[in-house]
């Protein structure tokens, strides 16, 4: 049984998206066709999301959810016309929150991730050019900059990590690769040492990281299990020995692992 | 008058933080000082939570402003008991999603923005490490596997657009920048050709390409408002010429930039 869920906004769509894939996740059993209707800021565009969302009303078993971030009455009304079951974040959100701030909403549409100010704009460009500039070793002459410098074996999640934490926080997070020079001596690397209270590690399971291995280089050494245990190991034993806060990345996600960095490190966002 | 804002969650927080900016967003006269407090996940860190609240309640001229997405009810109980207007997303959508969708929700704590599948994760990598190794026309022999290649002069935007794109929504975004020499005899680089139904264009405007550029390499020529204004005159034509659909950056977030990429070239996001 099928239902198709909506996603419909006047600007980029992502808040309704991320609430809504939020509260779907605690339905596992269910299976959803998804639609974004992105941009929907006028009332020829809800005309085409209500013949939209009443197809779908028509083909699935049970009426369509949306999930929904307009601040237009007109469009919002047209849209609850539609054959459809209605999460409306606004309406449920905005009306309290005036209340609770005694102070007027805008009512500004598209204002959610539009560009609010240029400063934060570029603070976001200045640490994914960073998170560039700075990635796997590449240049530790710039670590003084650093909010956090992410240290780990290859592939273990360090450069996803450093550009997600860019992008989403306007963090800005170099990283380092442990080597086999590194990891034989256990010793903390010489550019690392003097920036020790920005390290963060991560770690992996080995038989995770052998199979990331071999998707880039099959039937390599790099990518044996053997290999991948020993990395692992002195690599912990480095975090462990210098005191150095880790988590494992296998079963997190980039939000989590991103998100346990900023706790533990106690970084302040930039991008607020 | 400053009011202090809490983004509360059992898992990393993105979620209540996205829909509060949402909404913050609306009261841009308004100062607030914003304070996220993941993985509140047992009753010692709600009562953590509950003292901070309490603290900036007694601190500020007026009670803070709480966002919630916390699964567990006894979790949830000790923050009610906080003296702060609370917005608990989760038990003002559950409950009416249940009844809409004739299911249980499991109740699953962090379950948004956790690793759902091994197999989203690995779309999400691929793609990170696709626009890495396809950034700045540095290859084009991989423009095959491109869902969408960006097409603009250097610093126009066309890198974190790539990054987000991937990381957001598991897109295979290539990047490739118009150089001189393209841009003087107006015609469409070689390894473009083939991928016509693929391009992007990215403008900008030429003030501000300058401003970026000076930040970068100042008093170059490469940053002069004649040489910016002489490229952005010229992809535009080469936009033009080929039919190449193109946003202007200037005055557009990276996130819609990026909805709008997908949405005019009709991409499927990959991560749903």
């Amino acid at each position: 049984m099928k239902r198709t869920v909506f996603f419909i906004s006047d600007g980029t769509g992502i808040t309704a998206e991320t609430l809504g894939h939020s509260l779907l996740a605690q339905f596992d059993t269910l299976d959803f066709d998804q639609v974004t209707l992105p941009f929907t800021n006028d009332l020829t565009k809800a005309a085409d999301a209500v013949a939209r969302i009443n197809k779908a009303a028509m083909t699935d078993d049970m009426p369509p959810v949306v999930f929904s971030t307009l601040i237009n009455d007109d469009i919002r009304e047209a849209l609850a016309e539609s054959n459809a079951f209605m999460l409306d974040i606004f309406s449920s959100f905005l009306k309290p929150l005036e209340e609770a701030l005694g102070a007027e909403s805008s009512y500004s549409v598209g204002r959610s991730h539009s560009i609010v100010d240029d400063q934060s704009y570029q603070v976001r460009i200045d640490s994914v050019n960073y998170a560039l500039d700075n990635d796997d070793g590449a240049r530790t002459r710039h670590y003084d900059a650093a909010d956090v410098i992410l240290v780990g074996v290859s592939r273990s999640g360090k450069t996803p990590t450093c550009l997600y934490l860019a992008l989403q926080f306007g963090v800005k997070a170099a990283n380092y690769p442990l080597t086999d020079d590194d990891l034989d001596d256990l010793n903390l690397p010489k550019a690392l040492r003097a920036h020790r209270n920005k390290l963060f590690g991560l770690s992996i399971e080995p038989e995770r990281l052998t199979a990331i291995r071999t998707e880039r280089k099959p039937n390599s050494r790099y990518a044996s299990i053997n290999q991948c245990e020993s990395e692992v190991r002195g690599a912990e034993a480095i975090f462990n020995r210098f005191g150095i806060p880790f988590v494992n990345s296998t079963h997190a996600s980039i939000e989590e692992i991103s998100t346990r960095v900023i706790e533990a490190a106690g970084i302040k966002r930039r991008l607020v």
